[in-house]
């Protein structure tokens, strides 16, 4: 069928990139570092995004939307923030094209529209919020705010990968401010929770929550607290994060608000965004050899039928009773796609729509019809069962259930098989060479130790899970004391 | 209170301004031309996303999401459409900040990181997408393809205007690839009806579906069509445009498709949009001196509840029966606000949730109680009735019906007392200066007249409308022959 892609354990990488194209999510467009979402791939994003901005708006928030361009100046303002972003942002330093004098047909920059002002192309929008908070907030009155905003931002990247790392990417980023710092720590933790429940329940994704080391927090940040998932081949990959900024920002941009008092106090802020790494995220934590394997929950067709016959008038009849499937599916909420092309054999099209992930596959042919029966294959298991037409309305629903849970439940296993607890550099080395997956080792906490270990085997430390018990031991690298175990891997 | 706004008569442009900032919809950004849309304004835009999106998915179109950097060669590849935005582009020059070796703690643009090639931001997407189709289109059975993008362009504008006119706004541009011109037409055309249906049956907003003059339509359209609403100062505002593309991008990226004998042909084309410019047209089709009146099919509250109390006692006492109000009303699929702020007077309530345009409002109070009884205020009316309480359940939900219909047939009573039929060019200046509005005149059809029109008058051909008769007369500027009457106006 022309559509294959190689297996994982030839080239999980290559595995990645030809699955990512072949089931129709993304591609490399012709500009640098920046993809194209497919529609497929988008009407994934949209069933994240319609989750997430429910579980935001229940938790009290509002969405607005700022402007894309941030004035250097403005961006500068945070130090911490902009020296970390510094290195990748594209810059805006002109308004117009004009005539190519010489070139006909063609365009040049204007030399005459620069701006007495470069713009930075937002790579994240504290800056330009706080900046607008300043306006909005005066007394204790207007806090807290709870602001999400979906965009699109820009990090300039040499090295890209189709949703894990592209110069523009999606996402959602929440900022908040609060009047203490109690209230924006709970909040941080409460946008933790938020995503810990996404990746659990909609994508099926099991992840260990923790805080960031001092190297690995958000620039600005006062603490980085993240989600932490593991993909097939051993690698973590950071799935959300949600930082606590403490009076950073509002230092930066001189907001302040006025208590019950009267005092004028700065205010306190967090931030929390996800983007369409999850994607990248989704696909390496289920998919396999045949394709994607979609959580139902997220799966943009839950069931697709697939008639078998040979003429006409079998189509006819099977199509007939196809239709009130479709229809007995529909009212139960489902998605659901009839495959009725006749320019492709069922095979191809048992594969095609493997390769995209659609949960369930229905298959029903004139013995079926005979029977009263339809071929029921499962994507995640491959199984395939016998069912009674009139069971299809009450199970397949059942069955998604089923299907949500076992894929949730195999990553876990998977997941909880790939943490390796060690108490020496050179078991250390040897885990992350032979098994990969989370390593679990005592860490003296400097940065230096930290920095040599990720120099040597290009694991970073993770995170510091919030369940990490206290435990004595002395570090793997420099044999100093430890208070307790942090998770290091070599990550995407 | 500190929230009035001046009255439309006074200055129309200011009360609007005034209006866009106080009822918390929209403010002027930091950045040059860009604006803030707050919680409440975007909030009503996500409603009219989600409306049209709707429309776009019944009508068979999916999402997708292509890059917001277009290279300068691939952006100039369409002369036309070049050549109309070359003007107002903004563009990236380079990719990297770095410190300020003169001052500490400052950034400047790393000269090192300049661009090969500059990229504009897309101030519309027709470039990158059709050098994108070129990949995904090799034969007919890949057509039609039918995507939308939800996304946010840059103009660059010198005078702007909260959501009429900003450098950065939001919208959707929709981009479809066809087999032929019959079928591209027939969307074209399809789309400018469901934009003209959301426009009516959404916004409560009459439009004039129509033709654009060729020198008002989009640069590299073949036909541009549009809907074009009256406001209530007499000025037209160009809600929505739908273009026929002809094979003007498919030449321009060299996409073309093997037919069913497998003979190359050109693709043929459309694109269309809507923005955030709606929010203005909603705006100002509808609000009045107290503010912002919201049609129920758009508006984020429908019923505001406001109790009236002296003690906290009767405040209980009436948050009791309202909080059976507020279970009913939501069960009935409405969003209802219970305002029980103590810390403002019922008549400043009422002003707030006026100026905010909320559809409803009730308001109790502890004679209501003992009475079974609710005031229901209207805000497009402002006419108040006492209702039992026993029927709120089922009147408020026909009340917000009723009000959606009253906004329409307000706004197509005064749409239709503002179309002007006029012979001569003194009538024609009189009725722009007199009356404002439409003005239906004869026009020879040259581009001469039309530029000479707008230059002395201001008005331009907002288009020729799709129901205009067959009329012979003659051009009121140039006295040559013309066969219909087009519409002009001043516009936003």
């Amino acid at each position: 069928m022309g559509k294959e892609i190689p297996s994982r354990s030839e080239d999980y990488s290559l595995w990645y990139n030809e699955l990512v194209k072949k089931a129709d999510l993304a591609e490399h467009s012709d500009v640098r570092g920046c993809m194209v979402i497919k529609p497929y791939g988008y009407s994934i994003w949209e069933k994240m995004q319609q989750a997430l901005d429910g579980m935001f708006k229940e938790t009290g928030h509002v969405n607005a939307y700022f402007p894309l361009f941030v004035p250097k100046s403005m961006f500068e303002a945070e130090e911490q923030n902009a020296e970390g972003f510094a290195k990748e942002c594209a810059i805006v330093t002109h308004y117009r094209l004009k005539n190519d004098p010489e070139k006909k047909g063609k365009l040049i920059v204007d030399p005459d529209a620069k701006l007495e002002e470069e713009l930075v192309v937002r790579p994240t929008s504290e800056a330009i919020i706080w900046s607008t908070y300043k306006k909005w907030i005066q007394s204790y009155r207007d806090l807290p705010l709870l602001i999400n905003q979906w965009a699109n931002v820009v990090r300039w990247e040499m090295r890209t990968r189709l949703f894990l790392r592209t110069a523009e990417f999606l996402w959602q980023e929440g900022h908040t401010a609060h009047a203490n710092a109690d209230e924006a720590v709970k909040e941080t933790k409460q946008m933790l929770d938020v995503y810990a429940t996404f990746a659990e329940q909609y994508m099926a994704m099991p992840v260990i929550k923790g805080k960031k080391s001092e190297g690995e927090k958000f620039p600005g940040a006062i603490d980085t607290y993240c989600i932490e998932g593991m993909m097939q081949d051993g690698k973590a990959l950071q799935a959300g994060t949600s930082h606590f900024l403490g009076q950073n920002f509002a230092k930066a941009f001189n907001v302040q608000y006025a208590g019950k008092d009267g005092k004028l106090e700065y205010v306190w802020g967090t931030s929390w965004g996800v983007s369409t790494r999850l994607m990248g995220a989704l696909i390496m934590a289920h998919s396999d050899d045949d394709g994607l394997v979609l959580p139902p929950k997220l799966a943009p067709i839950h069931v697709v039928i697939v008639p078998i016959f040979r003429t006409d008038e079998e189509l006819a009849k099977v199509s007939d009773k196809v239709s009130t499937i479709v229809k007995t599916l529909r009212e139960k909420g489902l998605s659901v796609k009839f495959d009725n092309r006749d320019t492709h054999k069922p095979g191809f099209k048992f594969a095609e729509w493997e390769l995209k992930g659609v949960p369930v596959r229905l298959a029903i042919g004139p013995r079926d019809l005979e029977n009263g029966t339809v071929e029921v294959a499962r994507r995640d298991t491959k199984e395939k069962q016998v069912m009674k037409l009139d069971d299809v309305a009450s199970l397949i629903p059942e069955l998604l259930n089923t299907i949500q849970e076992n894929i949730y439940n195999r990553a876990l296993t998977f997941r909880n098989s790939m943490i390796t607890t060690v108490n020496s550099f050179e078991e250390f080395k040897k885990v992350l060479d032979e098994k990969g997956g989370f390593v679990s080792a005592h860490w003296d906490g400097t940065a230096e130790t930290e920095a040599f270990i990720k120099d040597q085997t290009k694991a970073t430390i993770r995170c510091i899970p919030l369940d990490a018990a206290e435990e004595s031991g002395s570090c793997i690298y420099s044999g100093k004391p430890s208070g307790r175990r942090v998770l290091f891997a070599r990550a995407y």
